[in-house]
């Protein structure tokens, strides 16, 4: 039978707006890629008599209720007691969260609080999730023929606890085999890809075929259902195989965390080093190849060069340069490049120029307009681009772009054709 | 009486998580600015059954009724019949409405498919939103007792729609007005903030306080309900006076966007410039100052000197400070703001370096151990910090503990004004 489940988020900050409710799209799309229906999303405040009310309302129509939030340190966190109440189960207090709480304190060096302790109260024979990101343990447990999963608000703490603690549990519910692959393309947008398989997708039941819209890149994703996850993945390559036919190098991975993952792991497969120089971009790049863990033996490092002032002193772009051509222009990105992989010896820099907006620069470039260059042992390239959209789209799609430069090199270990 | 609306989203969409809740939020947002409380946030599926079950619970404990989506042309689009139907009204065909669908399709140059004829069809004696964003018109009705409003799905047309439309008809029930002032806090967990302030939060009825955590930050968050704004901002005064007096400099600013623009307005407005050297946060501080349009006219730029040979090169640190005592220092630190403030010539230089994790450092310094240098004009300091949390926490952290070493300067400091 397949199993229908519930959203129940806890925040009075979402009532007020001042957060999306990210949380419940997240676990929305992993449910689904567990073949669990969702049919209903709740949002309430940090009030016991509506939770509760949500909670009775979601036990006559789910049999997996999972609440996020309400599970931290204040007085307004009132879901694990709530819960408990609904479902006639007492809390317990948990010595092992309480030692894993005041060890996340002594790591952090700072005093915990004796509110902190109320975290370690969970509903008497529950399953622990414990918290590798954050204070709160979530948990779970059965009761009336419901499954409840608690799990902290924060998506930083409740995204990595799903995927790590109530995926394993979830699985462990469901009859047969749902298998899930994600292609993941940059350099065409979604109404393009879903206007090329429109048909297919319509015409297939299993596997299925999604596409989802993310930062400026397309993810595709085949979900077959079989009784074994040997046949579900069998059902998945022909689609695959077809898929990567019609998309070609678009497609920068399946089942990959991001672009600039990719771009590390092919850069220490051939142990390779990277350093970027960037305009436009003003950091991002480097951030976002630095936000992984192993960065430091692939990445030398970054400049970024917001000023013509920084692009001649750190990167020794020529002043001639700058004058004739301005910042924004192809022998520019070319130079800061090169300089780049001088200043750091590493074997490839990429660099970024362009008008991230919202207003066009001095020499009236539109906003949207970016050089991306690439540097390497067997010289430079450069590609130029019209990009659309807010200034923090601009920006994530340079960064993309530069990303994707060095992607493509390593795949193809010669430099991509010159030209747009 | 205070209203109390609930926002009802339609959309299988939301269910599958292929995009997130975004009109909720935004409403959510536009609703506590006009003193309107939201009680409840329900997402249910293009299904009827499901729909009009959401209706009849919203009935019972909201007058003002929000429905976003389900307004289109599709055959999956049943939002207007739905509610129609619960609440005993027929639709009517609006010719006005029909003309201005005909004549959207005109302007884009498409043909219009017959289905279209289908988002002409309202309640009857609805009042009607036109759509100058898109095809379908929104509308709002009253009865038994509640006030309901339909507005379509996309962001791009539910937002202005709801701003240009249903805020005048909103504003035409409301009485009294409702203020709220955010106070923004760094340098101090939000269970240490609860603790200090549990008391007096229990007892305060009008004006409310509430903490809320964000990104290794806390807001507190003081509002009032009053007559008038007016009458509203006087009961709000001497609560933040307090909170200000309690917390001193640990408050950062009240109602802003983000420590990053405090320090650019602080920038600015005393005509300073600014560079980074970074090395755990990896180009996170320089990205989120030129997140900020007009980051330009302060930020000069920055260096990643992701390793000890950048380190040197670039910013000049001298080898033999690396070799006796590693990367992860104060002298280093020191040497990395004054070699940066250096290069660029900028008034001010910030510096990070630190252990982001996830494993020590190759001399055993602990995840978590940062040290922030400010170079200035009268001289550098260092401040060592011992973070906790994931690396992407540490480095977010360690980011936002430069930033904040930077505005603490700001508010302390005084240069003459710059000359010429």
């Amino acid at each position: 039978m397949a199993h229908t489940a519930e959203i129940l988020s806890v925040g009075t900050e979402l009532l007020l707006g001042s957060i999306v409710n990210s949380d419940a799209q997240m676990i929305s799309r992993e449910l689904s890629a567990l073949g669990i229906n969702v049919y209903w999303h709740t949002v309430v405040g940090d009030n016991p008599g509506r939770l509760e009310q949500a909670v009775n309302a979601a036990k006559g129509r789910a049999d997996i209720l999972i609440t996020t939030g309400g599970l931290g340190p204040t007085c307004d966190d009132l879901t694990k007691q709530t819960l408990a109440r609904c479902f006639g189960l007492e809390l317990e207090f948990d010595g092992r969260s309480m030692e894993r709480i005041e060890d996340y304190f002594r790591r952090m060096d700072r005093p915990m609080t004796e509110n902190n302790r109320q975290q370690a109260w969970l509903p008497r024979g529950c399953t622990v999730f414990d918290n590798d990101w954050g204070t709160a343990p979530g948990c779970a447990f059965q009761a009336e023929g419901v499954h409840v999963l608690m799990l902290p608000g924060p998506p930083s703490e409740c995204l990595p606890m799903f995927r790590a603690r109530a995926v394993p549990y979830l699985r462990a519910l469901s009859e047969g085999a749902i298998v899930s692959r994600t292609l993941h393309l940059f350099g065409t947008g979604e109404s393009m890809v879903e206007a090329q398989l429109r048909e297919r997708m319509n015409a297939m039941t299993n596997p299925t075929l999604a596409p989802y819209a993310k930062e400026g890149e397309v993810e595709l994703r085949i979900t077959a259902k079989a009784a074994t996850q040997e046949e579900a993945a069998a059902l998945i390559a022909p689609v695959e195989a077809d898929l990567r036919r019609q998309f070609g190098p678009l497609i920068y991975g399946a089942d990959v965390d991001s672009l600039e993952q990719v771009v590390l792991h092919g850069l220490l497969e051939r142990g390779l080093t990277l350093s970027c120089a960037e305009s436009c971009t003003g950091g991002l790049t480097a951030k976002r190849i630095t936000d992984l863990p192993g960065a430091s033996k692939a990445f030398r490092g970054g400049v970024v060069s917001y000023t013509d002032g920084v692009k001649a002193a750190a990167l020794g772009v020529p002043e001639a340069l700058l004058r004739e051509h301005g910042a924004v222009s192809a022998p520019v990105a070319a130079a800061m490049a090169e300089g780049m992989r001088r200043l750091t010896g590493s074997d490839l820099a990429v660099s970024t120029t362009g008008v991230a907006g919202p207003d066009p620069d001095d020499r009236g470039n539109p906003v949207g307009l970016v050089f991306v260059a690439l540097a390497g042992p067997d010289g430079t390239v450069v590609k130029e681009r019209h990009l659309g959209g807010t200034r923090a789209r601009v920006r994530t799609t340079a960064a993309s772009c530069a990303l994707d430069l060095v992607r493509r090199w390593l795949e193809g270990n010669s430099l991509p054709p010159a030209e747009g």
